[in-house]
C-alpha cells in the first residue's frame, strides 16, 4: 500500500478552499504573533501542556488503538510531549533564544564610524509541519516541531500523519482550544489532512518554512519541492538513519553480556520503529557476541507494527537485506505469517565492505545486522562506509588506540556520538542534537529535538539608528524584557 | 558579453585535475582543522591581515587598474578587509561562537533520567566561496566569507571573480603564504579560476557548503545545483536587492535638502555598484524632492564601471526601466556614449503600482527611481510590492502614525531597517545583519557580514556519556579553553 493509498483510507482530505482559508488565517496570525511577548507565548504552551495532560485518559487509548503501541509507552510519550512544551516555555522566559545584540554608535570603530546597530531574531512566518507516524504524541500534532514553531512565534499548519488520523484530530482540538483559551490569536494552529494537502502546503507562497519527520523518499520529495519554489524556503527534514554501533575488542571481551542485552533492548524498543534504532552492530570476531544477541532477540515477542504501510516497507527492506551474499538470519524470521518479532542477521565486515550500500540500508522495524570484524583496520574501514547518520555508538572499555580513530571517523558523519550506551530514548535538553549530515537530515545545522530546535523558525533583523520608541522591546536601551544581551561585543546577563 | 565569455579572457581556468587535487588537499586539511584550537586560528587570521596591510602598495594599484575604483575607496576597503580578519580573530578568542552546552546526567530530569549530554559546534568541512566583482577586497579573495570560513575551521576553495583576476591571484599568494607562515595546515586555502571550475566545485561531493555574492541569475543557478546534488549542501547566496527608501510627509517637508543629498551620495557611491545601493526613493508629491535629487545627481561625474559585463547588464536594465509607462529621465542619460554618470528616473506611485514587477528590478549601477506618492495609503501600498530585500530605509522626522505601519510592512521583507540614514557602508560588527528573504539571499537566516557570518560554516555535534578524555576541549569538565558555556541550562561566563 502506498502512502497515497493509505491517506485515502483516513479522514477526508482538507478541501483546497479550506486549506487556502487556513493558510490565510495563519498569515494574518503571523502579523499578530511577531509582536507577541515571549512570556505570553510561554503561557500558551503551558496551557496546551496542562490540557493535554488532563486529556491523557482520552488520548492514550485512542493512540494505542491507532498505532498498536503499548499504553505504558504512550503514557511516557505524552509526558515527554508536555514536558517539551513546558521546556520551551522556560526558554521563552529566559529570552536568550532571541540573541538580542546591541552595538552602540562608535565614531572610533576601527573600520570607520559605526552607526547604532541592533539585531534580534524574529519569527519566520507561517510554517508547515509534517507529523511522523512513529511518535503519535512527541513528533506529531503537539510534538517538538509544534512546540518550537509556536515558541518562535510562528503560526503553523500541521499535516497529520495518516497512520493515526483520529488521534491527530482529537489532539488538534485540544491544542486549538487551549491556545484560544490562553489568548493566542486566531489562525495560529490548524491540523490538515491528506497527501495532496501536504504537497499543496509546501508549494504555497505564504508558507515560509517546513519541517518533516519521516522517510528518506518522502522527505526528499518535499525538500525538492521546497527548494524549487520561485522563492525557496528552508526545509527541515529528519529522514533515515541506521545508527551503527561499534564494539571495540576490549569492550567485546569484557562486557559482552551487557552489550548484547543493551543492543537487543534498544533495537527492539518500540518494535524497532525509531529513527535512532541501532541497525548495525560491529563486534569483534570470535567473542560469541553475535550468538548472545541472537539468543536474546529470539526471546522477544512479536508485536504489531504502526501501520500496514510501514509493515510492508519493513518486510521489503528486510527481504532485500537477507538476500545479500554473506548475510544469514540468526534470530527471528524474514517473512513471518503474523506480526514480526525481532530479527537479527549476521555477516562479516569483509562481506559488508564488498556490498556496503545494500548492507547499510535502513530497515524501519525490529531488524538488525550484526557484523563481525577481524581487525581494527577492518573496523575503521567499515566505519568509513557510512553516509550521514543521526547517531553512532561506541562501546569501548578504555581508551584503546583504535577508539580515537573511530571517534574521529564517526564524528565526521553523525550528529550525536553515544558512548557505552544506546541511541534510542532521545532526551529533550539544552545540549541535545537530533540531526546530522544528509541523508539523516536535509539540514545539517539544525536539530528537531531539544531547545535549539527553536532556531529553525527564526531569522535575524537589524535596526540601524532607530529611535528607542520604534525598536522592539528586546532591543530598547532600557531592556524592558530583562533579556540577556550582547552589548558592544560583551555578553551581559541579567 | 556573457560571464562565461568574460572568464575566457582572464587567466586560464584551473584544470580539472588540478581542481581535484586542491579539493583533495582541502579534504585532508579539514581533518586537521577540526582539531585546531580557535586561538591558533585567530593567530592565522591576524597574520593574513598583517601581511595584506603590508602589501597595500602592491595590491591597491592592481585593484584600481582592474576595477576602475578609486585608490581612496580601495585603501578604505582593504582596511575594512583586514579589520574583518582581526574581528573574527577576536571572536575566536572569545569562544562564544562554539555555543558549548553541557547538560550533566540528571536522574530527576522530568521527562525521565537524562544522560550526560554535551554539544559543541564543529566545522562543516571544505567550503566553496564565490567572490564578488564589486568589492575586490572585502567580498573577494580575503573577504568576509574567507574570514568566516577559515575562522570556523573550514578549508576553502575561492572561486575568483573574473573581473579582477590579477588581483585575485596576487591576493591569493599573500593569503596562502601567510597561512603557511603562521602554521596553518597545507590545503587550507586555494584560489581557483573559471566558469566551469565554479560549476564543478559546487557539484563535488567533498564540498560541504558554498557561499556566493553576485547576481540573482548566477546565484540561483548555483543554488539549484547545490540543492539538487545527491547530498544537498547549504548554499549561502547573497543576490540582488533594490533597497527601497521611504520619506514620510514630515521628513519630506522638514529635511528635503538632507534627504536629497544623502540619497544621491548613497546611490552614486562606488558608481552605484553596491548590493545595498538605494534604488528607489519614495517621496511625498509636491515637496520638490525629486527636483533636488535630479539637480544634485546631475552634478556628479561619469565614472567607469567594474567590467564590461556589468556595464552591459546595467545598460540593459536601465533601458528597460526607462521604457516603462510613466517613467521619465530627470538626470543623466540612459544610453551615454562613454562612462555612465548618475542617472535618475521619476515616476508616480500609481504608475509603479500598475507595473510593480518591472519597476522594482535592480539596475546594478548609478541609477535610481524617484517615486512620488500622493497619500499615506499609496505609500503603504507601494511598500507592500517589494519582495525580500537586504535593506529598507525610512526617513521620518517624528513618529508619524504612518511610520509604525511602514516599519511593520518593511520589517517583514528585509534584513536591515535603516532609520534616517542610508544603507550603503555596511559596518562590520556584532549586531550587523546583511541578509534577507529571497531573492535578497537564498538563506534567510544567515548573514554574510558581521561576526554572525561564522555560523554558516559550523554544525552541532552532541556527545552522550563520553568520558572526559575523549571529549573535545570545549566540552571537558575543567573547561581548559575557558569558554563561556551553557551548563545545565544556565549561561556561564568566564
Amino acid at each position: 500500500m502506498t502512502l497515497r493509498q493509505q491517506e485515502r483510507q483516513g479522514p477526508a482530505d482538507t478541501p483546497p478552499e479550506e486549506l487556502d482559508r487556513l493558510i490565510g488565517a495563519a498569515t494574518d496570525a503571523a502579523r499578530v504573533l511577531v509582536g507577541s511577548r515571549p512570556s505570553d507565548r510561554a503561557g500558551w504552551l503551558e496551557h496546551v501542556a496542562t490540557r493535554l495532560d488532563a486529556a491523557a485518559e482520552d488520548l492514550v487509548p485512542l493512540a494505542a488503538q491507532e498505532t498498536h503501541l503499548g499504553v505504558d509507552r504512550l503514557q511516557g510519550e505524552l509526558k515527554r510531549t508536555t514536558f517539551q512544551l513546558r521546556l520551551f516555555a522556560k526558554i521563552l522566559r529566559d529570552g536568550s533564544f532571541l540573541q538580542a545584540t546591541i552595538d552602540h554608535a562608535d565614531p572610533a570603530w576601527p573600520m570607520g564610524p559605526r552607526p547604532d546597530l541592533r539585531r534580534v531574531l524574529r519569527p519566520l512566518g507561517p510554517i508547515a509541519v509534517y507529523a511522523a507516524s512513529n511518535f503519535p504524541f512527541a513528533f506529531s500534532v503537539a510534538g517538538g516541531d509544534t512546540a518550537s514553531a509556536l515558541a518562535a512565534g510562528c503560526p503553523m499548519l500541521l499535516k497529520a500523519n495518516p497512520s493515526h488520523p483520529e488521534l491527530s484530530a482529537a489532539t488538534g482540538v485540544h491544542v486549538t482550544d487551549a491556545l484560544a483559551e490562553a489568548g493566542a490569536p486566531d489562525g495560529i494552529f490548524a491540523v490538515v489532512m491528506g497527501f495532496d494537502t501536504g504537497i499543496a502546503l509546501v508549494k504555497d507562497a505564504r508558507i515560509r518554512a517546513a519541517s518533516f519527520t519521516g522517510s528518506l523518499r518522502g522527505g526528499r520529495a518535499l525538500f525538492d519541492l521546497a527548494v524549487s519554489r520561485p522563492e525557496p524556503i528552508p526545509f527541515y527534514g529528519e529522514l533515515g538513519s541506521v545508527n551503527p554501533a561499534f564494539v571495540t575488542p576490549d569492550a567485546g571481551a569484557q562486557r559482552a553480556d551487557d552489550v548484547a542485552a543493551g543492543f537487543v533492548g534498544s533495537m527492539s524498543l518500540g518494535n524497532g520503529q525509531f529513527c535512532t534504532k541501532p541497525g548495525l552492530l560491529f563486534v569483534p570476531a570470535g567473542t560469541g557476541l553475535e550468538d548472545r544477541v541472537a539468543a536474546l532477540a529470539s526471546e522477544r515477542p512479536a508485536a504489531p507494527m504502526l501501520s500496514e504501510h510501514i509493515r510492508s516497507g519493513y518486510s521489503e527492506a528486510l527481504a532485500q537485506l537477507a538476500e545479500r551474499p554473506g548475510a544469514r538470519v540468526i534470530a527471528g524470521k524474514v517473512n513471518p505469517e503474523g506480526d514480526p518479532a525481532p530479527t537479527v542477521l549476521a555477516t562479516t565486515a569483509s562481506d559488508l565492505l564488498a556490498d556496503s550500500e545494500a548492507m547499510t540500508q535502513e530497515c524501519f522495524g525490529p531488524a538488525a545486522l550484526v557484523v563481525s570484524y577481524g581487525s581494527e583496520d577492518e573496523l575503521l574501514a567499515a566505519a568509513r562506509v557510512f553516509e550521514g547518520q543521526l547517531t553512532a555508538t561506541i562501546h569501548s572499555s578504555r581508551q584503546e588506540p583504535v577508539t580515537s580513530a573511530l571517534l574521529e571517523v564517526l564524528t565526521e558523519r553523525v550528529g550525536r556520538v553515544v558512548w557505552n550506551g544506546w541511541p534510542t530514548g532521545v532526551s529533550v535538553t539544552y545540549a541535545q542534537h537530533h540531526g546530522g549530515p544528509y541523508p539523516a537530515t536535509t539540514s545539517v545545522q539544525t536539530t528537531s529535538v531539544g531547545t535549539a530546535a527553536i532556531d529553525r523558525f527564526l531569522r535575524p533583523v537589524t535596526y540601524q539608528d532607530a529611535p528607542d520608541d520604534v525598536l522592539p522591546p528586546a532591543l530598547q536601551e532600557g531592556n524592558p524584557w530583562r533579556l540577556p544581551r550582547r552589548v558592544d561585543g560583551v555578553l551581559q546577563s541579567v
